[in-house]
């Protein structure tokens, strides 16, 4: 994924010789606690937060010139580069957004912070269940019943909580990849007790075999 | 995690009859574009955003109050909601951070988008070395040479290609589990790779305790 495909190309942008007033009506009206600072080409010349306004309203600034951080002290990123980047850099420098340029410095979109959180979140919201359906794919021989049962097990084990199958069948067709992990309190542990499953369905598996 | 795991406990605040003037300063300090408004309490009253500061600073009011948004319209969550409720809050709010509450509705922390993007992409960042040492410790009575050869050749098996054990370690302890998902094209797949190595490891440690 490239920062263009997660950026927000309907952007507000100011001018170095706009009011700061009109500008700060126009972050209002927006709801954008920023905004980048653009020439008449639209190329970068620097960028303006809504805490540069409130002290440039407090000083009786006049121009947003007089208040915007200059292009040198401004992250941005470029249209190819990996999304990955503006999350790092978001994460870095504590960003809400950050600017989006293509070869010529020319700014054609934005990326702010909950665009980043939607699209991280993406990825949490794989179903359980999914997980479940591939594992017992993989796991020739055994049957969801099977695996519900050893899962009900593994979950009382870690849990202490007794839950029926059925009851944990339920649980996971309603459940995100996401929720999972916050409830089992990391990857790895919620990893491990996938493998615990496995595990058990194995053995128990084996032991039938056995018989 | 809960919610009181990801706030940030250091947050700055406004008192009702605080001047517009000292709290955009406050807020410029601390580079927070937003500040939780509360009573003698520390219990939640209201909101104020730089937005809110730059419009009163415009229309020449004078104290918080006249500017805040009352507690009813501000989104919230408490100390033990799961912090997943923050990162959908943000998202379908499009917040850039959101109170914290305890039970007795004293606000105890912020929780701001950047902390939500720095635990969402903690996750993508975590080492799927830290997954296969989770699962060594799993699967008790499995050595790390065996997790690694069996890992070996479920790879041939998936991908065709030819690989050594020890070369297999050497990329999962520079790979990412983000890394790694996007290279087997998604979350099922991945997950299907390591309990099929899982499996394997299994069948294989049956093996030689039957003989």
């Amino acid at each position: 994924m490239k920062a263009k495909d997660m950026m927000d190309k309907d952007f507000i942008y100011a001018k170095a010789d706009n009011s700061i007033k009109e500008i700060s009506i126009k972050m209002e009206d927006a709801k954008r606690f920023t905004t980048p600072v653009l020439d008449k080409d639209m190329k970068l010349i620097g960028w303006v937060t809504s805490l540069d306004i409130t002290k440039g309203l407090r000083d009786e600034k006049k121009i947003i010139s007089e208040i915007m951080s200059p292009k040198e002290d401004v992250k941005y990123i470029h249209e190819n580069d990996p999304s990955r980047l503006a999350v790092l850099e978001t994460s870095k420098s504590r960003l809400i957004s950050i600017p989006v340029l293509n070869n010529d410095d020319v700014v054609t979109g934005v990326i702010r912070s909950f665009e980043i959180v939607d699209t991280l979140s993406a990825l949490y919201d794989v179903k359980v269940e999914k997980l479940y359906l591939a594992m017992v794919k993989q796991l020739k021989g055994v049957t969801w019943e099977e695996l519900m049962e050893a899962s009900a097990i593994i979950y009382r084990r870690t849990t202490g909580e007794e839950i029926k199958p059925e009851e944990y069948e339920k649980r996971i067709k309603n459940s995100t990849f996401g929720e999972a992990i916050w409830s089992t309190g990391g990857l790895e542990r919620f990893f491990v007790g996938l493998i615990a499953v496995g595990e058990l369905v194995i053995a128990r598996r084996i032991g039938k075999v056995r018989k």
